[in-house]
C-alpha cells in the first residue's frame, strides 16, 4: 500500500476523549501514482519520425511568433535562430538540442514533507480544475465565483484522499481586484492546505509575488535550491508566444521554478482539424517553448504540456471526450517520452453544463485516456464543469472519487503467491462460494477499490432512501467533507508573515477590474 | 471510410415525391470496428506463463464438475481426462490441445449479407444489452418487461448506426409464457432488423428452436454450412458447468453455430478477490469449455467469454467500471490470444439505478477497457443499467452514441499527406486560424466524431430551451428513432412460415411460467 494517513480528528467540539475516539475523522491522502501498467502507444516508429521531421520543418521553415519581447529575440538570435521581426525561425535539430539541458523529472516541494511530488518517469499527479470564472452548485445553479468559493475548492482538494495537489485558479475568485486576487488565492493555497500548488502567470510581477510568498513560506534559501511551484503557461496555438505569458516563464525559469509549456489547442480552429497535422504543431510549439526556457536557464525544471480538444463544426463548441482529442493525448505522450521530459495532459474534460451523464461519459473517457497516454501532471482532474467556464462542488467530488480508480488500476496484476490465489481456488473447488474463504477474508479489505461517493445499495433500500442520484450523492459528501476539514498546521509566525505580505502589496496599488 | 448507408426512406406518408425527398430519413449502419490501434497488455510474459501454468494444475489437480451430462462424461472419458462421479479432471495439456481445433475467427452471417459480421482477429462487433427482467424508461420508471419492450429495444438496435449486431434477450418479455418467449424473440430479432442475432439458451430444446427457425430464415442448407447465430452459454462459476447451458451449447456446435463459452463472475465470490486468481480460474473455466465444444463437433465456433466484476464487501452488490474488473478484462484477452480464439467481453455495465452520472462514469469506464483490451464480441454495449436487472430506452442511446467514440479512436491515426496538414499550417501560420482555412474545408465532416444525442450548445441557447439534461435529450432521440423506424424488408413467404412455425410450436404445448 503507496498510501499515507495523514491524521485524525475529533468531529465535533467538546465530549469525552471516548466519543471524540468513537467520531474521529481520519483524512487520508494517497501518493502520487507510480504506474505499474504499460502507456498506449497509438504511433508506430514511422509515424513518429514523420511528425518529429514535420516539426523541425515548421520551426525551420514557418517559424514563431515572440511579440512584443526583444529580449527573448535577442536570446533566439543568440543561440542560432533566424529573427526577423517578431518572427523566430529555427534551424532543424536546435530546438530539440536546447531542450537536451531539462530535467526528465523533478520533485516540487510539499511545505509537508509528505505530500512532496515527482513530476516524471512513470509518476502521475493529480491537480484539481483551473480557470473557471462560473461555479455550479446543484443548490444555487450558475453564478459567478468568488474567493468564498475559492477556499471551498481548496479545501475540497485537501481533503481528496486521491487528489495529490492543491493546483492553482481552481476558480476565478471574482469579487476580488484583478490585480490583486493572486495574492489571495496563494494565501489560501499556503493556509488551507498542505499539498503543493502553483503560482500565478497572469503577469510577470504577479510570478515574482508567487516566489516571494513561497520564500516566506519555505524559506528563502530553500525555494532558491528547489522547486516549490508548477506553474501553467499557455501558448497562444498557433505558435505564438504572448509577451505576458512569456514574462511569467521568464521569472520562474530563472528561480528555478517548474513550467509546463502548453500548447492550447482546440483542433480545427488553433490547430488542423486532423490528428498528425495536430500533434506536429503541438510538438513544434512545446520544442519552441521548453528550448526557451533552457536558454533562459539551463536546467529550469518543465514539463510537456499539451491541451487538446477538438471542435463541433456546427456550434464551433469545444468537444471533451472525444476519440480524436484521445489520440492527440495518446500521441504527445509518445512525443514527450521521446523527449524525455514530464508530460501534461487531460483532465476529467466535459462539455455538458450539469454533473450529468454527458459530463461522466466525457470525463470518465478523459480520465481513462490521462492514465493510458501516460500523463504526469494531470490539472483538471476534478471539478471541471461545461468547458472548463464552470467550477462544480458536486462534480469535484464526483471526479475525486474516480481519481481512486486510476490509483488502483495502474497498480497493475500481483502475482505473489497470495496474488495467484491457488489455495483458495483449491479451498473452493467446483461449485463453491468464496466470500466466506479464508484468503478473501484476508484480503478483502484491499482488494477492490472503493468509491466514497456512488451508490451500490439494494433497489428497495436506494428506492426508500429517496431515489438519490449522483448529484444528490455528491452533494451530501461535499457537505460532510467541508464539515470534517481542520486545516493543516502552519507555524503562526509563517502565517503572519504571509499575511503582512498580502496587506502590503495590496495596499501598494489601486484596484483593477480588468 | 468503412461505413455502409443503408437507404432512405419517406418520413410520413402521402404527399408529394419532392416533399418525401425532403424530409428522408437516412438509416445508417457501420460495419463492425477493424482496429488500427494496439491493445493495451497489462501481463508480462512471465505473468502469461504463471497464469497459464496455474489453470492447467486447477484442471488437473482439481478439475470441473459436469453435472446430470452422462454424455459429457462419456466425451471426456474417451478424450482421456479423469472422471470420478460428476467430477472431471484434465490431465495438463489436453484442454489447451482439443481447443487448437477452434477456428481464430469466424463470420456470423446476417439475412441482410451487408450485416454480416468476422468475429476475431482485431475486429470488435458490438450488441446490445442482454438479459433484464425490467424496464426502466424515463416518463415511467422502472417496471416488469414486456415483448413489446422487447421490440422497441429490436428497432433501437436496428437504427443505431453504431450497433452491430441485434443481440439475443435484450430484455426478458416476462408477459409471454417462460417456454414460449423464444419463440417471440427470435421472430422479432427476424423480422424487425437484418442485423445478426443470437439463438436461445434456455432449454436445450429451445436452442433447437432457434436452429429450426434460421432454417425458415436463411434456407436450411445455408445453415448447415454456414455460422448464423452466436449464443451465449454461462458457465456456473466456479468450475461448473451445468446440464442446461450444455445441453443448448452441444445443439448450436453440432450445428455449427457459434457460441460464447462465459465464466460469470462477480470477484470475491465466484472466483478468488485477486486478479491473477480470477484470470486463472476464468481460463481453466474456458479451456474447458472451449475444449468439451471441440469434443462436441471439431471445428465448432467458439468465443473466450468473460464476464467479470468486482464485489462491494459492504453490501454484496456486484461492482461496475472498477478497475480490478478492468485488470481482469485486460488480462483475459492477452490469454484470449494466445489461444488463438476470439474474445469476448465488456460493455456499458454500471450498478446506478438511474442514467445518471454514475451510470455514465461506470458505463465509459468499461466501454474504454472493452475497446483497449482487444475485445472481438462485445454484449451489453448499450442499454444496460442497475447490473444488469434493467434495460433502459435513454441509457440504449446514450451508450449507443458513444459506441461511435469507439470507431473514431479504432481509427488510429493518419499519417497521409492529408493527415499530416504540413499545406495547412503553412497557411495559417503563427497567430492565424484554421477554420477558414482550406484543408479544414476539405475535411471537417468527417474528422471528428458527432454526437448525436449530447449538448454543445451555447449556455444561453440551451438555458432557453429548457436546461435539458442527457436524460431529457437522450428520450427525445428514442422518440426520433422510433418515429423514422421502418422495418427492413423481408421475403412475405418466409414471414409468413416463420409466424406460422412459432403459432404451431406454440400450440403444441401449455404455457409455463417458471
Amino acid at each position: 500500500m503507496s498510501e499515507v494517513i495523514e491524521g485524525r480528528r475529533a468531529r465535533g467540539g467538546g465530549g469525552a476523549a471516548r466519543r471524540a475516539e468513537r467520531t474521529a475523522v481520519r483524512i487520508e491522502a494517497a501518493r502520487f501514482i507510480e504506474r505499474r501498467i504499460p502507456n498506449l502507444e497509438v504511433l508506430d516508429e514511422e509515424a513518429l519520425a514523420i511528425i518529429e521531421a514535420n516539426a523541425e520543418t515548421v520551426l525551420e521553415e514557418i517559424g514563431v511568433n515572440f511579440p512584443e519581447n526583444p529580449g527573448a529575440l535577442a536570446l533566439w538570435r543568440d543561440a542560432g535562430a533566424d529573427v526577423q521581426g517578431e518572427r523566430v525561425r529555427i534551424p532543424k535539430g536546435l530546438a530539440r538540442a536546447l531542450c537536451a539541458t531539462a530535467p526528465s523529472t523533478f520533485t516540487q516541494h510539499a511545505r509537508n514533507p509528505e505530500r512532496n511530488v515527482e513530476i516524471g518517469g512513470r509518476n502521475l499527479v493529480l491537480a484539481p480544475v483551473y480557470g473557471p470564472p462560473f461555479v455550479r452548485t446543484a443548490t444555487e445553479g450558475r453564478r459567478y465565483a468568488t474567493m468564498d468559493d475559492f477556499r471551498m475548492f481548496v479545501k475540497l482538494a485537501y481533503m481528496s484522499k486521491w487528489v495529490h495537489h492543491s493546483g492553482g485558479t481552481v476558480c476565478e475568485p471574482t469579487d476580488i481586484a484583478v490585480n490583486k486576487r493572486h495574492l489571495d488565492m496563494l494565501l489560501a493555497h499556503m493556509t488551507l492546505s498542505d499539498k503543493p500548488y502553483m503560482g500565478s502567470v497572469t503577469e510577470p510581477s504577479r510570478a515574482t509575488d508567487s516566489v516571494t510568498m513561497s520564500g516566506i513560506l519555505f524559506g528563502e534559501d530553500f525555494v532558491q535550491g528547489n522547486t516549490v511551484m508548477t506553474s501553467l503557461i499557455n501558448i497562444n496555438s498557433p505558435l505564438t508566444f504572448d509577451a505576458t505569458m512569456m514574462g511569467a516563464l521568464e521569472v520562474y525559469a530563472r528561480a528555478n521554478q517548474a513550467t509546463i509549456i502548453s500548447p492550447f489547442i482546440v483542433g480545427g480552429a488553433m490547430a488542423p482539424v486532423t490528428v498528425a497535422g495536430t500533434l506536429t504543431q503541438v510538438l513544434a510549439e512545446v520544442l519552441t517553448g521548453v528550448a526557451y526556457a533552457q536558454l533562459v536557464r539551463k536546467g529550469a525544471p518543465v514539463i510537456f504540456g499539451a491541451f487538446v480538444t477538438s471542435i463541433d463544426m456546427n456550434s464551433g463548441a469545444p468537444t471533451f471526450g472525444t476519440p480524436e482529442a484521445a489520440l492527440i493525448t495518446y500521441g504527445a505522450g509518445q512525443l514527450a517520452r521521446r523527449l524525455n521530459l514530464p508530460y501534461r495532459s487531460a483532465g476529467a474534460f466535459c462539455g455538458s453544463k450539469l454533473p450529468d451523464a454527458q459530463a461522466a461519459y466525457e470525463s470518465a473517457n478523459s480520465l481513462n485516456m490521462g492514465l493510458l497516454s501516460g500523463v504526469n501532471f494531470m490539472l483538471h482532474a476534478c471539478g471541471w464543469l461545461e468547458g472548463g467556464l464552470v467550477a462544480s462542488p458536486e462534480k469535484f467530488v464526483m471526479d475525486a472519487d474516480q481519481l481512486g480508480i486510476l490509483h488502483h488500476m495502474a497498480r497493475g496484476v500481483d502475482l505473489s503467491e497470495n496474488g495467484q490465489a491457488m489455495d483458495a481456488i483449491r479451498e473452493v473447488g467446483p461449485g463453491g462460494h468464496f466470500l466466506g474463504c479464508a484468503h478473501t477474508q484476508a484480503n478483502f479489505k484491499d482488494a477492490f477499490w472503493r468509491t466514497n461517493v456512488l451508490d451500490y445499495k439494494p433497489f428497495e433500500t436506494w428506492a426508500d432512501e429517496g431515489e438519490r442520484d449522483t448529484v444528490a450523492l455528491a452533494q451530501e459528501r461535499v457537505r460532510r467533507t467541508l464539515g470534517d476539514y481542520t486545516p493543516p498546521p502552519l507555524d503562526p509566525g509563517i502565517a503572519e508573515a504571509l499575511v503582512d505580505f498580502v496587506e502590503r502589496r495590496k495596499a501598494s496599488e489601486p484596484d483593477a477590474f480588468s
